[in-house]
């Protein structure tokens, strides 16, 4: 008896377990699932990123590298099977080559200094210049000194970043940090780099001049050598430091998106978007910002194109161009696509490393739709948390977002991206598989639900 | 009762309290444990490290800012109340001085590379060289390559150090590198760093060349340069690079040791050595190799100075210079003070960075001394361990020790010293106050005691 008994349990289990199989296999949730599995075991998005990081290297807005990235994507993106692959172009107005550069304190003691120019700094002299220093702690304190106080000398701003992440002191030392140093008569301006490491690496980023007031060049120290500085304030008077500077003012120059699609098999005119930007700053290879978010996003598209079936809206993957420089690919995109923002479900984008994604943030108006419970619930194995911050998707998602697009913030674990992002250590090196890989699988996960339930009903623009 | 009893009790542990202590105060070992104390609760020891690579910087052998470092040392040493305190000159044959050094890769994708120029190296023609590439994964695999196979080549060798410090490999691969690659027709040679760490800076190290052959520049690539370039061989052929490197040799300069003493009371002809090296690569500030080690046996002998008594034997703090580029300090101390070599105690160096000190070795013949057995009780409350390995002490009391001078090498865990040293990245922030302190403590207990005890049979020279 126990031994029938047994086989037939047996048989009703196979029974039931096919059963179970085959109806799971036919959910979106248990495809979503599949393919987190098949993120992580295939490590397409590392090959992706690796692949890009090698065979082309640094990829700065406008440049000859960032439009042979292009076209690598373009070919990667037919490669990999997607429909309809097609790239945008449009003009960046500030065109810039990063030159020489380099600093030393020349008294009391003569020492080099690790400096890298900010992202549209103007030159300084062939020869350099060579001036005494006024040191600021703060950016404050700076900002406290009268018009025409600086005179002749080179301002030093050695305000730490918060760890975290740019906060709004971080951002208005590096963008108008050096048109407030000229306003009160320096000839250049020194920062510490908006970074959390302690490496001797300069962070560099875009810089920005105010109108009618002399644009003086400007650099940022590594973290060791705004300490440097300050220590040697502490200890002196009177430091004089050289600096030299030699960066390339380009005028307009052209960038470009690149688009890739796999097209919806119900509904094909609503777009569930995927972004990510080529772009990158030109000291490293531009790895885990943001050559991790293009594989991530590029192989969330390709493993859905694979999917027996296609889904039911369109996929598409869209490659920024020009984000560092202040997000010119995205504004691009929200006004050249503003006609079919309206088909446009929602938008999520890869832009802050190699994660793991932590969060699923949302900015949308129906903050009920039961879509997003799905997606929450088969996010959940991955280890992301239903969050509780407004998002805009990301930097190239924001500016369509302010005009009514839906987003997703899948928000990512930024421990080593403040380290790296802007230095010459941003090298692929850096990324971990079972990172970048989880990241894959959250964002491939979204964007196959995304594509395959209702909802998302438009924000108020 | 209970309470009569508690009161005699009492009465009788603060009497006996009073007599250890005042016993101990008497014996060496616990002078050596309220130094060791003294060396941690002053922090004293990254104090002098951290004015040493403030106020002077990076200390390259024979130029301005060594000497600029030993006059800092001097004064320094009298303002500590070191009884006698000089330098002593001599010559340094191959004197160098870095200039501009970058490297791109030309084809197939033009990217930058960040490199250094190996100490020592030759310039590249103004305009630099380009040439194709033959890379090599090993030394081994270079040196298999027939004379003439590399001709106008630039050859690349990306074997990896192996964790735990050079090997004969990796000293190998830079000290012979370049003549082995000239020896075969290369017109250039890069190395992957010797250094354990994934940071984007390149590590300097001397090299040097071969009679006979021609002398060709020679770099180090940084590791995920290195990689890249690993990278790139595996997917394209006919890689090429351009290298350009303006260093200038100087021909003979002058470098220094700095000697200073607390004169012995008992036996002042009686020496126990303390040693660092005051020179570093001119990347860095010379903090872990060797700031460090100068601020750990500085302050060891201040501390034994302050004593109310002074040590029985002298203590002799010797900063080396030029060890960098072969040990020409160490090599020069012990042919100049060959007469009284025979004095010297016991010698012991600090030149593994910031500690702790984890292992007690020794060189020499004695080995039941029982003077070691006391030392090493004495350094078993900081975690340091008997050691089974044989110590010539540092590398600049190998000269001396080979010449018979008894040594003890106190071992530094080096977790982080490969990955710093000789790079940009070797500035103050990486020292760990606990880590110095510690170590400043079992150097001051060493010598300390071997002031005050007796034995260590000389080595057999």
């Amino acid at each position: 008896m126990q031994s029938r008994l047994h086989h037939h349990v047996l048989v009703l289990g196979t029974v039931l377990a096919a059963l179970v199989a085959s109806t799971a296999m036919a959910s979106p949730e248990s495809t979503a699932a599949a393919l987190a599995k098949k993120a992580q075991d295939t490590s397409l998005a590392l090959k992706i990123a690796t692949d890009l990081t090698t065979e082309i290297g640094a990829r700065l807005y406008g440049s000859e590298s960032e439009k042979r990235a292009a076209d690598w994507a373009v070919k990667r993106f037919k490669k990999y099977g997607f429909d309809k692959v097609w790239m945008e172009s449009f003009p960046v107005e500030r065109g810039w080559k990063r030159g020489l550069e380099t600093a030393s304190v020349t008294s009391p003691s003569p020492q080099n200094l690790v400096i890298t120019a900010l992202g549209g700094s103007v030159p300084t002299p062939e020869e350099g210049i060579e001036a005494e220093i006024a040191l600021f702690k703060t950016i404050d304190a700076m900002l406290e000194q009268p018009e025409g106080s600086l005179k002749g000398k080179i301002a030093v701003v050695t305000q730490a970043m918060v760890i975290g992440g740019y906060s709004k002191i971080s951002g208005a030392i590096r963008s108008k940090g050096p048109s407030e140093a000229a306003r009160r008569g320096a000839i250049a301006f020194l920062m510490r780099s908006a970074g959390t490491d302690n490496d001797r690496m300069a962070h560099t980023g875009g810089t920005s001049y105010l109108p009618e007031i002399p644009r003086i060049p400007a650099a940022a120290l590594s973290v060791p050598d705004a300490q440097q500085l300050d220590r040697l304030s502490e200890r002196f008077d009177n430091i004089r430091i050289k600096l030299v500077l030699t960066p390339e003012e380009l005028g307009t120059v052209t960038s470009q998106n690149v688009i890739a699609e796999i097209t919806g098999s119900e509904r094909p005119d609503e777009i569930v978007l995927l972004g990510a930007h080529l772009d990158s700053w030109d000291l490293g290879t531009g790895a885990i910002d943001d050559g991790a978010g293009v594989g991530i996003v590029m192989a969330a598209g390709k493993l859905i194109g694979d999917l027996p079936n296609p889904p039911k809206r369109t996929i598409r993957v869209v490659l920024f161009g020009a984000e560092e420089i202040g997000i010119i690919g995205g504004q691009f995109y929200a006004d050249s696509h503003a006609d079919e923002l309206a088909n446009h479900i929602v938008a999520t984008e890869a832009d802050a490393g190699q994660g793991p994604v932590q969060f699923m943030n949302i900015g949308l108006e129906n903050t009920l739709d039961p879509s997003l419970a799905t997606i929450r619930n088969a996010l959940q194995p991955l280890g992301v948390k239903a969050g509780r911050s407004k998002s805009s998707g990301g930097p190239d998602i924001g500016p369509m977002h302010s005009k009514g697009v839906p987003a997703i913030g899948l928000s990512m674990f930024t421990d080593d991206y403040f380290d790296l992002h802007h230095t010459s250590n941003d090298t692929i090196d850096k990324i971990k598989p079972e990172r970048i890989n989880q990241s894959a699988a959250a964002f491939v996960v979204t964007a196959y639900l995304a594509s395959e339930l209702g909802g998302y009903y438009r924000i108020q623009p």
